[in-house]
């Protein structure tokens, strides 16, 4: 589908709409209906269980969104979180160098003066994209962040956080007195992350608030060990930096294992470069043909990234693969400036006494409305007249709708049966009206992995099969009848999120502890 | 326990700490650790499956958190959401009159001019709380929203939603849209509302960033019918409002019945009020003598509001009632605005076709941070050494913990088990760490429901016990020998969240669906 049916499809059924759409919207700002709602917390808690789930010494915290400016000098941000902006000498609307260069210059404008870029520019005829004329300025920086007051009169200078990652950072501290105090120490955030895009667009994939869900690994690169055997085997679509011809940026499929012996990478980023690959593939659910791992150069990473690998999908919508996550090696950057900025030193004593280590971080980043998207556009298939939404099961805003075939007939019943189901647990939607055809296109539509039928052998006390219901499998379409009581250890199956299979943990021999 | 007791015990169990605490910390911004995320976030989802859980007109969404201008002109934010600021003319800095006077007018200072609260100021002899200077200035009116803009140069002015009930009021055009088009009309917001206060303090009670969960309820007061016989005989601790004598506001246990028939409240009111009522008690497990619901007068509530209730809970370490809560009858205030500023009709057609109407708001609104800290003033004790966290079982960080008697010899069970259970969707805490005393006291310090101990026994393939585990449930301290699969129901009942009994539904007939 194209985006323009895409999200003609998801605004129709209440996924998402624009934010103050009675006032006309408010560009790059969405509010999320009760599917959409539902379906980005079952993202979030697919992504906490994962994630968190990888190691014991991985935990999730919920932090305040907003920092005092000295966080963001720290970080770099305040100097460099910038893009370049052009503004038309005619109509005086503002626009991204970098957008407007787009076809011309597809690798970006990061690295180049502001000089440079309005040379390109000329070169390339660029023209106001708003009234079409050629007197644009020399770009100038535009920092992407909002910036508060807190407090009265003057106040405190304070911001917005432009990423959850700055939380993590200053989490640390307090976690490591508050733990084990012992690397590796792992910070998770699911929060909302503001940017203020000079042009928002393509919906949920540039917006000016967002949702981002990260793991922050902070570990001693000397020590850091992984189970890295559990994954040796997993086979990634790789596309490795170097020379790259346009258009035939073609994944290689390599082993993990070979990843490490040949290919450089280190265990530890090896590891959970797979586990995040993982993650898209069996928690979500992204075909193979869709997905590959895109290494960013020396050139195209930040300058603090050791190693970057972008996770991309292929997204018909958006005509192509488009970056969902990414893994990044940081180093001792993050901490390092902290330091720096807050005075307070978080180097730690190295176990072996052989010094202090500021330690390194290894940061796991995902966009939780780019992945509601990417579901969106990878599952969504229509066959014949009918859209079928084939969801994971953990994901679906509900497990189970329930019908009851005729809606005076069998309507107490199929309604005791739905409330019986929510009381343990499990996402019912009591669907009661239209014909029942009807009924399972909306369920397919939305992703329902399970309907249920209450009919008139289910209410029929003469029956042999009274008491039991018909349950049809979406993706399937198999059905059976079963008594209700049968169900619920499917149906609560279906909706516990994936997990990775446990490492084997060795017992720690002679801790202090013991 | 004391404001600084309880704020040091949450602080070192790693639940909160002031946000970007390595810098000094943020003034009324706070960071939620491994246990208070989890704590909150378990508090969220009681809160969701009780309210959203009330009626199938009743949905969620997720709405974005920056709004237009044009959105808070409308709502009267603008120009109506402010406090009173005094400057110091000696050290320059600002604080609240409504504060400074706190002793001498507890009833606060709404309705009062700027040049009247100035002349309070003087007679009670109030001095700069920071350098003692008697030469304050007159009070200005201080909005305590946080501004900012939304794209380059001029842009847009925007703010940060100072509560979430908006959402829910620009929502409603597309969720009648999408949805039955039908009253009532339930949309709930569990999220962040963001206040410039002058002087944050308590903590959690007055804080610059907050969560909170409301459920607007749209409705036609003509025929907004309820279930009220499901509560008609539950006693309502009330403190009506009227003359009331200081020191004197004893609660009236008042039954549901005679609130509307005596009373004077609507039944759509008195059932609200009674299912919050309900929630702290059953949910929250807030005891008896702990709360009341103490009602607004007229000159006290804001003028939209026809009847308004706060629920209160009893905190020691707040010295008193307060404020958690709230239900508030809003009549057509907030639609009939929207309508002004956004030039949309947001009336509907009514079903008799008796012309038009603008629907009503009940707003129930609740503090999920303040809930957070009510629940440990609440349900923290100290048994003579011990702490002792009675945290109502579904609300706990985790359902039970797994403790290794000896670690080297019962770790490898006990870290089976711990997987096993949380691949089954139940949350674990596998401690390995200190002696079996000390890890039970600090299972109990968060509120752990049930710990199982495997010991010698477990692992002993020649003991007729060999693979059970010993389970102790907290509140009782009795100990037994189970198997664990028999664990299983317990420990899935344990963490479901508790939920209103369903109502009765009388299946409509003749409906146009059928």
């Amino acid at each position: 589908m194209k985006i323009d049916e895409l999200y003609a499809l998801l605004r129709r059924r209440g996924y998402l709409w624009p934010s103050a759409e009675i006032y006309g919207g408010t560009q790059g700002l969405y509010d999320y209906g009760p599917l959409g709602a539902e379906l980005k917390r079952r993202i979030e808690e697919a992504w906490r269980a994962w994630f968190v789930g990888l190691s014991e010494d991985y935990y999730w915290i919920d932090p305040a969104d907003i920092v005092p400016e000295a966080v963001v000098r720290a970080s770099g941000h305040l100097e460099n979180f910038t893009d370049p902006e052009v503004t038309c000498g005619k109509c005086h609307r503002s626009f991204r160098a970098d957008t407007m260069l787009e076809s011309a210059r597809p690798e970006g404008v990061d690295g180049l003066t502001p000089v440079q870029i309005a040379e390109l520019l000329t070169a390339s005829h660029a023209r106001c994209p708003n009234c079409g004329s050629t007197e644009l300025s020399v770009p100038r920086p535009f920092n992407m962040m909002f910036a508060l007051t807190l407090g009265t009169g003057d106040g405190e200078r304070a911001y917005l956080l432009p990423e959850t990652a700055q939380s993590s950072y200053l989490a640390f501290a307090r976690m490591w007195e508050v733990g084990r105090k012992a690397l590796p120490l792992g910070i998770a955030v699911i929060g909302k992350a503001y940017r203020n895009e000079i042009a928002p667009r393509q919906l949920l994939f540039r917006m000016r608030a967002f949702t981002q869900a990260e793991l922050q690994i902070f570990f001693d690169p000397a020590s850091f060990a992984v189970p890295i055997v559990t994954v040796a085997s997993l086979e990634l679509p790789m596309v490795r930096a170097g020379p790259r011809i346009a258009g035939e940026e073609r994944a290689v499929l390599t082993r993990v294992s070979d990843l490490v012996s040949a290919g450089g990478l280190p265990e530890f980023y090896a590891y959970h470069l797979a586990h995040t690959y993982r993650f898209y593939r069996e928690v979500l659910g992204v075909p193979a043909d869709r997905i590959r791992l895109w290494e960013k150069s020396e050139e195209e990473r930040a300058f603090y990234n050791k190693i970057q690998f972008d996770v991309e999908v292929r997204l018909d919508s958006l005509g192509g693969f488009k970056e969902v996550g990414a893994v990044h090696y940081r180093g001792d950057y993050d901490l390092t400036r902290h330091s720096a900025g807050s005075g307070k030193d978080l180097s730690i004593a190295k176990p072996d006494g052989s010094g202090r280590l500021v330690p390194h971080v290894l940061e796991l980043t995902f966009g939780v409305d780019r992945a509601l998207w990417a579901l969106a556009d990878v599952g969504i298939t229509l066959e014949g007249e009918r859209t079928l939404w084939r969801l994971p099961s953990p994901l679906a805003p509900s497990t189970v709708a329930v019908f009851p075939l005729i809606r005076k007939l069998h309507t107490e019943f199929a309604r005791h049966l739905a409330t019986t189901l929510t009381q343990e647990g499990i996402r019912v939607d009591l669907d009661i009206a239209g014909t029942i055809g009807k009924r399972y296109a909306r369920a397919d539509e939305v992703g329902t992995p399970f309907c249920v039928t209450v009919d008139g052998t289910t209410v029929d006390p003469a029956s042999p099969d009274h008491g039991t219901v018909t349950v049809r499998d979406r993706d399937s379409k198999e059905q059976r009848r079963v008594r209700p009581e049968e169900l619920l250890p499917t149906l609560r199956a279906a909706q516990l999120p994936a997990r990775p299979p446990p490492a084997e943990h060795p017992v720690p021999a002679g801790s202090p502890a013991e």
